[in-house]
């Protein structure tokens, strides 16, 4: 019997154990957001530092401005690897809608299988126990784990991550490492794991466009004076072609079809862009020509329009010639894109639209390029193997339409790049009544990571 | 010594008399938005009964379900004529804008001449007044009036006049008359009297677009999902071309040129585009290139978006794509566009813009075409020839960018044109604190509605 099968053999008969601690950890109310569960947090918090320091990880409460960060070091040899998970929760608002208490998680038996019901189930005390879990049996059948691994889990998430930037650049030395695991994401679907490997990054734009001094009555100056709301209609028309392109100089640099490899293992995937879009009412993919839902949503950069406004827009008709009107617009950015210079584009293009007697303001917001995995990296394809072998089908590469700051942050602060694995499903219910997580997700989460730890070298 | 001259001659001895019954009037605080004003209401009808009575009118209060109506009759020979003029005054908030209480007139001298200051100097108890006085005049200095007169004052214009149409109807046979004096309107500037004989009609649009069903993260379904804000700023950009002109099929069909004897008159008025634009902060005309600024905003149609919104539109940024997006727009329409057919145009129009996945759904507004006065009618240039004989410049017609019910309400329930004359001035701060109306407006008014009694025939 190999290590790895002593190790997947202690995990499964150490399973009502697991579920026993990850119970444990749900029933603390680490929510984040709510100053009344700080107490709450803490306790989360010291909860996780005995946990690991009875697996016998080097351990500490570190307190910061908001709710502390545990960060657990195990020492010894291999690749030295960062894992981050957090351990506070969403509020559980509206309560009326849970089936049963959000802090008193319990197994369900449900039509697609077993599930750990609760806050936090999933996201992300579920996710992170699978890591642990993983480690605690490594620890039990070897004495010792096969990597240097820094454990880092916080407590903020769920509220904005504000003492996050602070802690990793004042404690960047002791973080460091060969790269980062971030148990956050999800499989592909139940039966199909998945690495995250593309994150799309993003400008946003928060503006308005002036014009007259004060609203006008349409009746008297309608016809004479610049409406700055049909302004900003004809700005906000022009960039996008007939073919759903975006027509900023220069804004498809950077842009590069997808892999021939990577986009065969998409089209084996089976994913339904159908099913997808009529999961919301709609038909028809409104994105670029040419390019699957899957590719418009993952691997092409896109510009919407998240707000607009101006005028009046209440009950009822006034007859008003609006002074300005303001819109809030992001792009998704994907590949080598630059944030810095498509913002610009974006500012000169408003610039031009702009007649006499009208000027534009910015509201500020900061831009990030977007983040692409270095797959050709050795330890991408160990991980992918090792997942593979757990699971019913093949784990996929695949990506994700937004970002997760976590894995910027590791980037610009401490040089590392990340490993986006997790095995969360899209019925999870994350953020809402009645959180999930199925069991095989636990049980074979942790069995994946022990394949993976015996995978990278 | 003529008639006139004599009636002139007494307006002129009798001015003292004239500013104090004015200023009785302009005590009565009638403002009728305002339930806690209602006894007032009913104390400056029952003052314009009294009056009246006094000059020898038949006349009635006529109570509605809101505040009453008052209408007299003097009875006698000549054109049937229906003066109308409302009692009603706006609210004075904000009270402490006003350097005077808004109740207790007085006169003021101002850099540019004498002013009765007070609420409803002007909007419309002065106005009003000027016809009375010179009714009072005419009877004194002849025993009875130069015409068959039925005057209408009514106490709701404004706050909605929502007793006006019913009360129309139901004394249609008693009001209807050959044709209607109103005097709310103002003069082209404080040497030049105007006759008001375009208004432009008005289309309104109130909309939203619809496509998934609910908001989405831009993340996720970004470039897949059709955002319904692109959809609509797409459409309404398409509603102007690059000159200016609104692109409806068949919008323009009814539309005229300003016939060039009315367009020569306009030219000589000395109208200052420029300084009319700079007053709000503006410099460049905005409307249809190759039409002057007076032209824009009297006798062309318009297209405006009079409110915008959709999507997030509160402080920072929230990375939503919007499930709808809503609209007001109105066209000011003139000369015979027909209101009927340029809104199923618009419809039409919208429809031909919407993908697949998207719907429109419509709010409910009636529209009115453009009301022309048939100035070739002959008590048109006998007016004309009146106030021209009274003022430095010579009288102008002149058009308004916006409608005015009443005029509307005339013409479809008693089948009436109206000829518009008022001596308001746009400095006279209507609906503003520190309303004004001009002594010369008051003095010169009523000796202008003395020469019109006299010329029309």
């Amino acid at each position: 019997m190999s290590v790895l099968e002593k190790v997947l053999s202690h995990l499964d008969s150490d399973r009502e154990n697991a579920l026993d601690r990850l119970f444990d950890f749900l029933r603390i109310e680490s929510v984040s957001t709510d100053p009344a569960y700080a107490a709450q947090c803490v306790k989360a918090a010291d909860w996780l530092v005995e946990d690991l320091r009875s697996i016998g990880f080097t351990v500490s409460r570190r307190d910061t401005p908001g709710h502390p960060m545990v960060v657990a070091h195990s020492g010894g040899d291999g690749p030295h690897l960062l894992f981050y998970g957090h351990y506070d929760v969403q509020p559980v608002d509206p309560l009326e809608l849970w089936d049963r208490p959000p802090f008193d998680p319990a197994l369900e038996e449900t039509d697609t299988g077993t599930v750990i019901r609760g806050r936090g189930a999933s996201d992300d005390k579920g996710q992170l126990m699978t890591f642990i879990e993983a480690c605690r049996a490594y620890k039990a059948v070897t004495g010792a784990l096969p990597a240097n691994i820094t454990i880092l889990s916080e407590g903020e998430e769920e509220s904005g991550s504000p003492s996050l930037i602070p802690f990793l650049r004042e404690n960047a030395d002791e973080l460091r490492a060969d790269y980062a695991l971030v148990c956050d994401t999800g499989m592909f679907d139940a039966d199909t794991p998945a690495i995250t490997t593309m994150l799309r990054g993003m400008v946003s734009e928060d503006f308005t466009i002036h014009a007259a001094d004060k609203d006008l009555h349409s009746g008297l100056y309608g016809g004479a004076a610049i409406n700055p709301a049909r302004v900003l209609v004809k700005a906000l028309a022009g960039l996008h072609d007939d073919n759903g392109r975006i027509t900023l100089p220069g804004f498809y640099d950077g842009v590069s079809e997808v892999p021939a490899a990577l986009k065969a293992q998409w089209d084996k995937m089976g994913f339904d862009g159908e099913a997808f879009l009529k999961g919301v009412d709609l038909s028809v993919p409104a994105g670029e020509q040419g390019y699957s839902v899957l590719e418009q949503i993952w691997a092409r950069p896109t510009c919407d329009i998240n707000g607009i406004w101006g005028g009046y827009t209440g009950a009822g008709f006034k007859t008003v010639l609006p002074a300005e009107a303001s819109a809030k617009v992001s792009f998704r950015l994907v590949g080598n894109q630059d944030h810095t210079a498509i913002q610009a584009a974006f500012r000169d293009y408003m610039q031009s639209c702009l007649p006499a007697d009208c000027t534009i303001s910015y509201r500020n917001k900061d831009g990030a390029g977007a983040t692409n995995m270095p797959i050709d990296a050795p330890h991408f394809e160990q991980a992918r193997q090792a997942l593979s072998d757990e699971w019913p089908r093949e784990a996929v590469y695949v990506g994700m339409g937004c970002s997760i700051p976590i894995v910027g942050h590791f980037q610009q602060i401490l040089g590392m790049d990340s490993v986006l694995i997790g095995f969360g499903l899209e019925d999870d219910q994350i953020h809402s009544p009645n959180e999930k997580y199925n069991l095989s997700s636990f049980q074979k989460g942790a069995r994946s990571w022990a394949r993976i730890l015996n995978a990278i070298t």
